[in-house]
């Protein structure tokens, strides 16, 4: 028997995602760099598909294209090395509020410096950006995109050091937040990290030529070897003699971010040695321990709910099953049906498997809580398949305070774990439990024993309110300091 | 350690999957009956992905757009019941080889009869199609496409019979074959199904109004309440009086298709009273039973593998893991990527989870082996990750004959179970085991006791060579009889 | 000193002309006969601008490709010949409605016969097409499209003619109308043109090689040679044996539609051999000695009055100048502004010229007078610029009774001539004389002595009401017996 | 009789033209700036089809909007100024190498001051922008397009002035060349032009709000009222206090570009006062006294011939006629014809009226010649269409020294003027005799008495060689000091 239910909403999974900003490509000394670039950022599209763009340097001139969009839609129908020919590329994927900013603030930027062209990529987000540009526009500086990432090469640009990699390290000497840098002058690469390694930078090899990556999953995409992770406040400058190491920072703390273990990551990524698939399934059986369910079946939230709720299930033996089934030909202008659709009570993109459901006492697994809007959606959907009780885990501990290292995510009196208690959360869910992975889970999961309270292994700020760095730019703002000098809308 | 393969070539496991030819969708009855077609065909989007169209009629006018692309391109950026207004909407989507016959053959067709406006949506094949379309053209009858469904509306324009329902059953008493049609005038909506319900249509209704479509989970999409299936042999007509049923065929059969539940249809949909997805299980759960291997870890080949695989590790307890990741940011021309970067050995669409496979005895599940080509690339790809054995089993009997009622299917000389031994298969395959669900198996996990050979259940002539219906047109052509009479290429 | 008027609302001078509704174009025995026929059909875009379509057979197959828009967007970013191959093709240009039928009525048409394919082009209109329509579909014919040439088709499947010149004539002796066919089949060409040669068709040669066009600057594009034009009443069969002419009416007499000369033809073409431009210029010159005017200036009404307004000056020795001045970069979307631009009175594709205008005495000259609104539109302009008096003359008569051979026409009752005294046009135009070239004087510029009114020369029933053949359908709509049979509405 | 010539390539008149750079507008204080400014800018299409840019300001937020290709194509479809909302405005149309540079260059060009927010438009070259750069550069400034405007916004960000007009003032007398600038803050326009006039702004008013255009004819589009010219050296800064004038160069004298009269403007602009179609017509009517020619028809190389030809054809008698007819559809693929089309000698922009032609004496007047390779061409097709004889006649005299004030025109040594005698040229032109205007005729044609030597009232270097300005830029590149610091080249 189906019978369809009529008042709820579209439910986008994605819609209430925590969202990176950026995935940061380099590669030096291969015939096509571009290609190579194009393939590295489809790789790492799920860490932005808003925007992509490469820069590329034959040795003498400069190429670059940016698009919004995916990087499959823009690089690959011919080779995208026929039009950015150059043995060096640099390549950039974005995530960005649609439309806003236009393809001013898609990178690479691109700039000419006194010591010839230069072209950046970044991840992340620098904390005192505002606050340097502020000081920079006084003096007559120009900028020409409201991204952060230019502050970067005006400091580069005024620098007094002797060369690029003395020029490279006074600039980030000079800024703070969590960053990882690809950079390009016409003969050489440059990649950094910030110095506690809060954003991820790799460095691989393919036969004599280098790569820099946010995932190892791009260096699988182009056959790269995975050689090691840039250290905290690390500059390495790769030219045709090869690769020099600068320390930027020689206090440097290493202290990754926690999400990209608990969302951003691919799962068949390798990061900080450990593989991402594995610590989710590890999440998914300490939170079987912390927070049992005696349930019937368990239903990941997909996708990225799926190794946690594997870990749960083999952790538990209650069955896991395919409980809500994914659209793949979903096409793009569904992405915005209109308000009569809505109403129609639709569901474009997920559907509940009735037959895993019905009469069943369901658990659903996810991998965090954000804003809890969309889990409610799927709670109603779940029951209106006729679950007989439903109920709820996250595999991250609660997301209590937002981010300054270049996640976007809501401000804070929209996270639900910020504001409401477990009780108030589990009602306005309308689950029959709720259970949260705790912090101290976490760690077990990546492996610690525990937390080090004084040193944490991992920057996990969004669960424990612990910063590692000054926000010199928001206390300003607090202060009534402002964000942004004037304001420019590009229609894209 | 991550060390990337580099010989092998970009796999895209749809490449070798069996094709539906199509999904049909109808309404009657309700305001807006454009976005119900639009919304009914998305959910039936799995059924045909190449083109989609939609013809309407506001009881005076009828109005028709058809596209190549999926429906969430072409039906939803704006209210398509504004373009195409009218309480009555039928709908289709197209498998077919890109490019070949351009809009023309795009459905559904239409053609102004004597009795007014006419036009109608296939699902299926008239095996005798061609016959009669010879004898119609030497007595002065012009076709426009190469569509067997033109033929359908040829024979109710010469039918004799006093009105249209007559007229249709007369018509589809001369045709043989599976097939499901929607169809309308300006005032009726018909829908009908042949003498074996081969091809599946179902009703439903939303409130007083009526709703066809060829799978449940299209009902859930809109909202409808499914009534029943249509029978094998009954032709519905509806109009504003309400549904009168005729029988066309008095001695019908019910031998629906067997392959709606190993590949075609959405593992939420509920097909002749049976979960598609607890089939599938079932299926896994046989395969475990009947051909039982000494693995590790079980991994599903994405994603219509997914619920066999589960049901083979509930049966035997050996975890069920993601092994193979699925790039969800394809874009679209990815789908085409240049020589160069095929000769790099890039995998655009999937990778291996190296940490689930490295060291490991991998069971590779999937729904059925079709040409095995893919599956090899998918075997070398888990073999490149470091697996330490590969097994490989079909969740399907092996695939012997070819489809001839809708169904895109390589010829006899490609299906490799049709030319090899199971040895030679695994040899191919390069696995260290290979394993098949055997017929018996597969009538097991429908709920059968056993096939009844004299007068067996489903159509499953693809496993077993038994064809329901004679085959006028293929026999006529092999003996030199031909199979078109002109040939048109319109260039889209 | 510039002051700009602001009141009056955008000129588009194009609004109010009539338009020819087709071109065709065929060739018969080159290698790619695609290219000749993009080049044709390009030579006569102003036959028709809103959709285009060639059709090409190799002997074998037949390859078609039809759009809406100009051929120069369509037909030449890539040699149309690689995606058309053969060394037959025939074109079509249309002018239709924009957007009412789609491409389903985009000629050329195709279809399969008992003989083999078959294509055909069609300029003109078939007056008792409906009639025969109603009685085809009655015996169960199927009609694709809205055209009147369809009909055609059908005649020629159903005619039992031993081979298709005899089927091709006996069709054509069915129908009534003004008409030029291209058509062709797999292996021949076809052309034929109506029995009293109201719709131009011209035989041209390209080395051994047969080309046919609606006009001569078809041939100059193409670098063909003009041969004859095509008798009334003829139809040319065309195949690798050279070609034979057939006489479908033996009794056809001559009388091409004046219209190609006044308006239609581009003004390099010769048309019954006679120059385009010359015969406008006559109309000039014999408009100067009808309807003298006391004016300092002569400005022609761009681009079609420049040839007569030529003549009118070099008659009377006052000077022409280019008064109006044509914006030649206007775009796509200026076709149709935002209503708050057409409030601010912008004119987007025509401005007037005010050094040459203010503070004299203007005669505007034009081709003819359809509805009148635009003429006002212009008069505004003149005025607004300064103009002292402004004088308005009709290089054509009066046009009076609306077309039923092709011409694009508004009806009766919007023709201003048709409902409106000299003296009431010239208080309605807003000018200080009005005044109209003679039917008496238009033969003159043709050449003739005077109007044979037992036998015109020429067919002018736009100016005379005298039609050359029986109108069927129209008088049976105007007995109550429609125009079509269903309606579809298919969205482009 | 037809007879066409198949050997000449196809002639693109405007291939040989001189082109212009740039158009710019600005308005300040209307309710939809934007909308204004897409129509000015449309008016001014003319002046550069290859991008075109808008800049508003609501007071607080600024918008943009850059596109390559026409106004018509990317501002009307919607009203722009619901994308681009605000009372200030400010646009550019730009001629430019397609594709070399992509949006990067497009202006206006936007960046933030300390002031704030400021965007800049600019017809013209500055002279020793290079130079600038290159110091600028040295201390740490950053660059983000080719385009010598850029310097502009450096020079005024830098300028330790005490408000915008100091600032501005300041910036302009720092540079050298020939400019017109149209630039905004959010609050404020402004207007400047180079200490000779060379380049064109003017004035203009609608109600109480201020316009600033390229020439008259963008006030006649949004019914503007002409006020007066910006002064040589005038700095205008509007704002809603009203207008204020700013003398940034108190020696400066009015010399403008001959070559607005010449070939740029529009026929109906006033430019310094006088109706360039008037200017261009006594240019005709001097030519005919300078250089006779006993010939039977008069024909303008089309459209920017036509007034000089009528010029000459009234002073001398002999009837002008429209020899070359212009296809008015000529779409946008075609401007890329295969080369296999181009061997078969078509014509796809222009075809010969060979009525007018045939037997006949025939004098072609064209406004200038620059390379004379198109003159041939149409040479060769008026031969070909049947002339007896072919005379040419150039408007204006020859072109022997090239620009450095913003015109697009060829090297010296592709100046055919510049290398061959009267002679050389007549021959390679394949003419029965040539002709230009004298530099006294020309200047009679613009109503002055003569050349003033000592202080021409014209900037007239292109017949002359007398620059007004030095060419610092270039005497440093002559000097071996390059032009450029870095290469990018951006795919659009």
């Amino acid at each position: 028997m189906i019978d369809a239910p009529t008042v709820s909403t579209d439910i986008d999974i994605e819609d209430d995602r925590i969202r990176e900003e950026c995935g940061v490509f380099g590669v030096f000394g291969v015939d096509n760099a571009a290609s190579f670039a194009a393939l590295g950022l489809h790789a790492l599209q799920h860490r932005g598909q808003e925007a992509c763009g490469i820069a590329t340097s034959d040795g003498e001139i400069f190429h670059t294209e940016r698009h919004l969009g995916l990087v499959g839609d823009n690089f690959t129908g011919d080779d995208p090395s026929e039009r950015l020919p150059g043995h060096i590329a640099i390549g950039h994927n974005r995530y960005s509020t649609a439309g806003q900013h236009g393809l001013r603030d898609v990178q690479p930027l691109y700039s000419e410096l006194n010591i010839g062209g230069f072209a950046i990529a970044h991840n992340g987000h620098i904390t005192n950006a505002f606050t340097i540009k502020s000081a920079l526009v006084e003096k007559g500086a120009l900028f020409q995109s409201t991204s952060d990432t230019e502050v970067m090469i005006h400091l580069v640009a005024r620098s007094s050091g002797k060369d690029l990699s003395d020029r490279f390290v006074s600039a980030i000497r000079q800024i703070d937040g969590g960053y990882a840098f690809v950079a390009m002058t016409k003969d050489c690469m440059i990649g950094a990290r910030d110095r506690f390694g809060i954003r991820p930078l790799l460095l691989g090899r393919i036969n004599h030529s280098y790569v820099l990556a946010s995932e190892s999953c791009a260096f699988d995409m182009v056959g790269a070897k995975f050689i090691r992770e840039i250290d905290p406040g690390e500059v390495v400058v790769i030219n045709e003699d090869g690769m020099r190491s600068f320390t930027a920072f020689p206090n440097a703390i290493k202290r990754p971010c926690i999400f990209e273990f608990v969302y951003f990551s691919r799962p068949d990524s390798i990061v900080s040695g450990k593989s991402v698939y594995e610590v989710r399934k590890r999440m998914g059986q300490r939170l079987a321990q912390e927070t049992p369910a005696d349930v019937d079946v368990i239903i990941p939230v997909p996708d990225s709910g799926v190794p946690a709720a594997l870990g749960y299930s083999q952790e538990t033996g209650i069955p896991f099953e395919l409980g809500i089934i994914r659209n793949h030909y979903v096409g793009r202008t569904f992405i915005q049906p209109t308000q009569g659709m809505r109403d129609m009570g639709v569901r474009l993109k997920h559907s509940a498997n009735r037959s895993m459901i019905e009469g069943k006492r369901v658990l659903l697994v996810d991998d965090s809580i954000v804003r809890g809007t969309t889990s409610t959606k799927i709670v109603r959907m779940i029951k209106a398949a006729g679950a007989k009780e439903v109920h709820f885990r996250s595999a991250s501990p609660p997301i209590k305070f937002p981010d300054h290292y270049g996640i976007d995510m809501p401000s804070k009196d929209k996270l639900i774990a910020s504001n409401y208690s477990l009780e108030e959360m589990r009602h306005m869910l309308e689950v029959d439990s709720l259970g949260f992975l705790s912090v101290e889970g976490l760690y077990w999961a990546m492996g610690e024993d525990m937390r080090n309270d004084d040193a944490p292994q991992y920057t996990d700020h969004c669960f424990t309110g612990d910063y590692p760095t000054p926000l010199i730019d928001r206390e300003r703002e607090l202060a009534g300091g402002g964000k942004q000098l004037s304001f420019l809308v590009e229609v894209a």
